[in-house]
């Protein structure tokens, strides 16, 4: 196993030319950085009239199951997951930094990986602009940069009494994807198709990108769901000083989830994690606007005076602990947990 | 070992406010985040006419010497190094985010290492605007942004024959400061005021931010050695097209080093990382303008017309194996390159 800088460095040049070759000319033209990889930094223009947007992220894999996984997947489920925090803003992409810890692995594991990572930067028209590779257990550190006009990002700490509380699609598909990831006992009823969907929702995760950026200007807060419904809205409701009301009815599930029973549906569509679906507060007044350019998106509920999150599940409102956690794979897994 | 999502970004919140009590005040106030922790991302302002500057760089404990050192230590080094890139290219520091992989730790190793943080960025005036934390082996991402006017930034790409070859302080005290952190056996001669010096050297490097800045609009090429003079030396040589001298008997040494012989603290000044000195081409009609700025800096060599690095080490010039690649720590200590 070598260790010298000068081969890990050599990794990452790898790479990169694997990502060059597949989406370089996919990506936008407009975000390619004024200087990448190979200099000390990345140079990067920011438009006037526009804020620059970051967010880092790390996703690692704990000793139990670092290259099990098809490595393609873990890049562009990685990468997505750091990007949703753009579309989280309002923010257009500009492009990403990754750190990349790796064990000493094959060559076609860094092939997979880098074409998984180049598939998800050209779906997100993002470009990888800088990096570097260290050897150790695997850990994926996204950075993602982004830029949003002076004054219309979306933060979390907006929403209004009135407002109505909307999704951006259906929910609960992570913690479904998580039973086909860990290879658990599937329901008689899952279809193929279904299953196939279920897979690509838990490993190609789609930031909701265009979704964000329609959102600005009338959002009042908006988050991505990634610990789960209940926890995020309690995010919303602590930094805007209000209260979230929930109707469970009103979830929206997919076609593959009705595959379970309904008390585990419920369970995925209120707490699973690695949903990517933005999550927001609108005012009534801009619902039917932003319904005509986003068709999937729905109401679950609404803003209120008051305090935390409370959910209608059919017997009246009743208080939730919105701080219930996710827990990514299992806790005995290692090194699963990240924000 | 808790888990839950919640729980390790508890962590996070308890370094941030580590910092905030020990740095916020000093930090400098016109590079505070428009939006920090707490939301799905930061917001930064970047000045009209200046391009935005981002490196990551990680540091990984293997797992054969995680805690063993000083967490105060490892945070200080770990952002130091990051913020080294950003004096390379002649920025000024704006922020930096950390990802931050952490064992089940206990809560003095974490007060450690977040006062060893803001120290470090106290020192550097550069302020902590968003991260996160997972449960895993330990591993630092940082990602530094900084501003640079437009066409002012240092390269690695411009260097021209005739050129003076410069280092920004004492070369080799990384490699000396090596031996103290693996307690290696060190030479009777050393003081303790010596010892202490290279401790600091090795733990507590200061980036030079300073310098780059002064190299602006003077300097035509640049970087930060951390893979050895040698190494780095080479990356210019090889992205300007021309050959580096370098004359051996102008290689500046830390009183320090003196205590060791001869020929091992040649090598330490060619080969050892860790330097963080800023190696730079300059026309010779700048040295003298710069020199009242900055009067540390000293020549070394010089640029010619040609390729590779060039070593006079009082027979005459030889060309060098400028891709030696620098070994942190030892070969069997697991994880430890980074570039």
């Amino acid at each position: 196993m070598s260790q010298d800088g000068a081969s890990v460095s050599g990794e990452f040049e790898l790479i990169h030319r694997y990502f060059q070759q597949s989406a370089l000319t996919a990506a936008a033209p407009e975000s390619l950085p004024l200087l990448g990889i190979g200099d000390d930094a990345a140079l990067l223009h920011i438009d006037p009239g526009q804020h620059l947007v970051i967010s880092t992220d790390s996703q690692v894999s704990g000793v139990h199951f670092p290259l099990t996984f098809q490595p393609a997947d873990i890049a562009y489920r990685g990468l997505a997951a750091a990007v949703s925090d753009l579309a989280a803003m309002g923010a257009a992409p500009l492009g990403f930094t990754l750190a990349l810890t790796l064990p000493d692995t094959a060559a076609d594991w860094l092939a997979g990986f880098a074409s998984g990572l180049a598939q998800c930067a050209q779906d997100h028209r993002i470009n990888l602009i800088g990096g570097d590779t260290t050897r150790g257990p695997l850990n994926l550190g996204f950075s993602v940069l982004g830029q949003v006009p002076d004054g219309q990002a979306l933060r979390r700490s907006g929403a209004q009494p009135g407002d109505l509380l909307c999704v951006g699609g259906s929910l609960g598909d992570g913690g479904a994807g998580l039973q086909l990831a860990l290879q658990q006992p599937l329901p008689d009823g899952l279809s193929q198709v279904q299953g196939d969907y279920l897979h690509q929702r838990f490993w190609r995760p789609r930031a909701q990108l265009d979704l964000g950026i329609a959102l600005r200007g009338r959002a009042t807060a908006a988050l991505d769901i990634s610990d789960g419904l209940l926890a995020d809205a309690a995010h919303i409701a602590a930094a805007s000083g209000v209260a979230v009301h929930i109707e469970q009815s009103s979830l929206p599930a997919s076609e593959a989830l009705q595959a379970w029973p309904e008390n585990v549906r419920n369970q995925w569509m209120l707490r699973a994690g690695d949903d990517y679906r933005l999550l927001f507060s609108l005012p009534a007044a801009m619902l039917a606007a932003l319904r005509a350019e986003q068709p999937d998106i729905q109401v679950i509920g609404k803003v209120q005076a008051g305090s935390g999150v409370w959910l209608d599940s059919g017997q009246g409102l009743q208080a939730v602990s919105g701080s219930a956690g996710y827990q990514h794979f299992s806790p005995s897994s290692a090194g699963a947990a990240d924000e």
